[in-house]
């Protein structure tokens, strides 16, 4: 049995918790005002190459939620993908901050400047919300990943109409670490007015990194953390995460380790014959089963259902993490092959 | 120098670190649907009496705000001090949920009966809010502590009125272990319709267990946590530790031992003649300073300036909490008198 | 010229005038609690059949907007067509109350049951919200008409799931007037748990009547209108106005004007071989016309573009009114036939 | 009997009304787009002096917290005495927009500098609500007037601490024609940022106009008033009555009006006797009664009680209007000598 359901199952890199353990009884500063969250944000800083303003929430929903409810005015609304986590797997939480998210067409679960540019042509009088930001997940939902030109087109279509780019990177470092991705932190710094840095699925307890690029959205930005209930009394505790996953590169090896787990078993389930929704490069992996074969799985791995379709097959979702064995993955291909 | 600024200076207790330690790699089930929060609520559950639903969500202010916008319609208001925590430090958290906080008189930061009860009287058309939820933080924000009876008065003026009444227990451990306290978590379950008990405060990372009791407000609750950004990807953690905290007793002894040191170092100042705002039987400490004490204090502790008062003194918060090394304060008594 | 622009172009009906003159210096309840309201409450119940908590707002955003914040809890959303009045042309006033507008597929503009299961079983977990109200317009965007068997399914879907069905009447008057009609405000209350009779399109200087049937909606309604901004301190006018429409069916006489005329149009724009983007039995038209077409009428009327086509064509919009000059209807069609 | 209980009991000036009736019939512009809106537009800036942005809406709860909504990002609030408008009496609006009241000392309804300046003092970190705009009515709830010296002081200290300074004028006229009053309107877009000039009370059906002096708060405003349903569709008849108001000082003679009518009472129930609350220059008088003259009022007036004291004397509000007949003021006050 291998888990594949998800990538936040495990609690954090042991190289973290032995971290929080060393720092446990020491007296920090309160609310992310502490040595180690400063290292932290100086160790991101470096990556970046122009000034940020960073600060770290403990989930991906606060992430979302706090930036957009900054970022816009009421009547102002954001553009995601009908596949973004902001439109469909948060509650209505951007709507609750009194938001509209406005679908726009993708491919395969990627924003593209024709999306975002319809979507502002429809929109152009006050009985209509106004479009101010961009949102896009990278990775994607989907596993999916942004290469540079895709980001430079966004970026030129943003500046025509005046929108913020805001990138959600629950899972950013599967995206740098994907096999396709040509960009760097420092690119993304060039291209967004902000994005996250996930460490919830990335080896982290929990955690997201908040890098504000654009000086007009870093204003107050901790009273909006402080009100939307994202600051961590013990902000020490993220800040000493993050502070050891970008210290010496610890972020990048697992993720990649991650998408090498994914790799691993993308290959063996194309062998054995398995269609894949779409091909993967990063840990989020979209085979399409046979009813047969779906229980077959359900015997060797525990994972989810992503949807139930017209003929009788089911595409699942396997997920990889930073915790994904090895040898489990070994195994679990023996299984598969000797079926 | 002696830490006495406040009760999250640290990390956890030990115990609870290694509950995590030993859960780290195992594969839980997210958002808090796992085997360790299920039997944290059922340790929670075993003290109360009476059948509830217990939630686990970060911190304080989230779980004010979420059980607010979870209990009020639009036009329905909160009743609370003026120096209740949702009125003063959760920069409009609660407004921002779309709710007015109605500030009621009290007595030394407790709300009364008589509060209540004139509040009411003057929203009486469609032309104001509707008061709806009785908000009281126990221990107070100036340390108080709230009895068997003042909570049963409460609860009569709220049935009166059709109010629910919700206990903020970020200190609820400080509470049920000061001596004035008469409750336990039983009765706060007969007298309360929700409350919360604290665990960021007293021995945890971080976390806070929301304990609703009617049952009109149970429904959909983990929609509300979700989309207020409240619920943990790896809610295991927070079954974890409250799973530590409430297995043999240790939040109680966790929280005695604060009171404890709070109590020696009340003596101590009172000793060294020096005033109190008032006297306290939890981990809050409030004495009044000259110029020269205060100086002397600088020397010898962290702290925070509570009040600068209209003669040249100045009032003070020391803070006490499980973490509080008694050598130290007894070498801080020690320097006191020798002052 | 004839103006075809929309249906708000004039004032009111002289009669609804007229009443006002009539009782301009008496001095009136204020906030809708006058005598004149509570005729015009009534009239309107009279019509009903099933007891009805009544009210009147200024407008049709705001009635959509008080409505649904008071029927709907925070992770609670409607569902409504992509082209239904909320979702698109509210500037966002749903959203800004903290509520989601799920898109559901639907038919030339209307709703469908399968439309609402659909979207319905797709919000499933607390990760998503939950779909509790149901909006349709009547007439329709589009100018469609709900029947009696549509509405009788809609209904039925709606008890399925535990759905509340909300009819916005902006044009509820050419909806009962169509050639295609089968209900009566009777139906509608049988079928609706709310809806709204427009004022505003159909002969009054402004205003809308919502209709509450079911009683859990009904409760603390006018706090909810007063908070949204809602609250004519001067309801005595929207009392007096909806008095007259209903008194002895002008409401009716008027509607079936705007809809005579718009028929008359539609004859004699498929005469002259101009296509149609749908059959109309209301006041709404949607020709289908050539460049040279659109520029002969604009220097024969006022209207507004639709939506441009892939070829060259344009579809524009035409509407009639209550106060639409037959005369001018008559000479805009012989100049139509002599082109 | 005389209503003396509010000053929105009767509809319009006959003015205003027969402006409506000769452009009843009239195609207009849709929703303030209308030459009538302009033109008053025009008549009131010509009072102003500096150029400003002029909207119309229905109600002051609307103009308000449309103003707010606008004027505040989600962690700011807005400073008011206890007895402002928005604060008390509309239902929690402010809130439910996002927005914190916070409530500052003034002096007999009157905000001063230094309520301002403490509670600015108190909010410095960002646990707290960040205060962004002062709000004062004029005249205010109790029927003062702010002084030009008065005013010059607010906007000094609102300029210190970069506030903006808005005013609720729904009796703004009541304050104009003030005996107290050094005013003029050019005064008041000298001081302010932005403020309403109330119709509803002087004279209108109904109606607010909204001056926006400041350019950052200009920006996208319309889409505000949509979003928050206070875009009026036939809005040529808000246009139409500030047209009727401000062509040749109508606006200044009703409410002139209204003010001699207090007096006189004033005057009246001073030689009788009766002590007021407070001495008023403009529409509303606080008597203090005793039961029997209380007894006595309720056969002669209508009127609303404002509080029960201490003693058994009750205080109750006069008001006066555009609309009060001095006939009947005379033998009101007849009667009262005659007791």
């Amino acid at each position: 049995m291998i888990s594949l359901v998800n990538d936040y199952s495990e609690g954090a890199h042991p190289r973290l918790l032995e971290k929080i353990q060393a720092l446990n009884l020491q007296a920090h500063g309160g609310y992310g005002l502490d040595t180690y969250s400063e290292e932290a944000r100086a160790l991101i800083q470096r990556e970046l190459g122009v000034p940020a303003a960073i600060h770290f929430v403990v989930g991906g929903t606060q992430a979302n939620l706090t930036f957009l409810s900054a970022a816009l005015r009421p009547h102002e609304a954001v553009i995601s993908v009908a596949s973004g986590h902001i439109n469909v797997h948060e509650t209505g939480a951007i709507e609750a901050t009194g938001h509209k998210v406005l679908v726009a067409e993708g491919v395969a679960g990627k924003l593209t400047p024709q999306g975002i540019r319809k979507v502002v042509l429809q929109h152009e009088d006050e009985h209509m919300v106004q479009p101010r930001v961009v949102y896009i997940s990278n990775a994607t939902e989907l596993g999916g990943v942004y290469t540079k030109e895709e980001l430079k087109h966004l970026r030129a279509v943003c500046e025509e109409y005046g929108l913020w780019l805001y990138m959600d990177g629950a899972r950013l470092g599967n995206a740098l670490c994907s096999e396709e991705n040509d960009c760097t932190l420092r690119d993304y710094a060039q291209y967004m007015d902000a994005f996250t840095i996930g460490g919830t699925k990335n080896g982290a307890l929990m955690g997201e990194a908040i890098v504000l690029l654009h000086p007009a959205i870093q204003k107050d930005f901790r009273f909006l953390i402080k009100q939307k209930g994202g600051m961590l009394a013990k902000g020490f505790l993220l800040g000493a995460q993050f502070g050891e996953l970008f210290r010496d590169g610890l972020y990048f090896q697992l993720a990649l380790h991650a998408n090498k787990m994914a790799m691993k078993l993308q290959k063996g389930l194309l062998d054995a014959g398995i269609p894949l929704w779409m091909y993967s490069t990063t840990n989020l992996l979209f085979p399409i089963l046979t009813p047969a074969q779906l229980t077959w799985l359900e015997q060797h791995a525990t994972f989810s259902i992503w949807e139930r379709r017209d003929d009788d097959r089911v595409t699942v979702r396997l997920v990889t993490s930073w915790a994904t064995d090895e040898t489990k993955v070994d195994a679990f291909l023996t299984a598969l092959q000797q079926r």
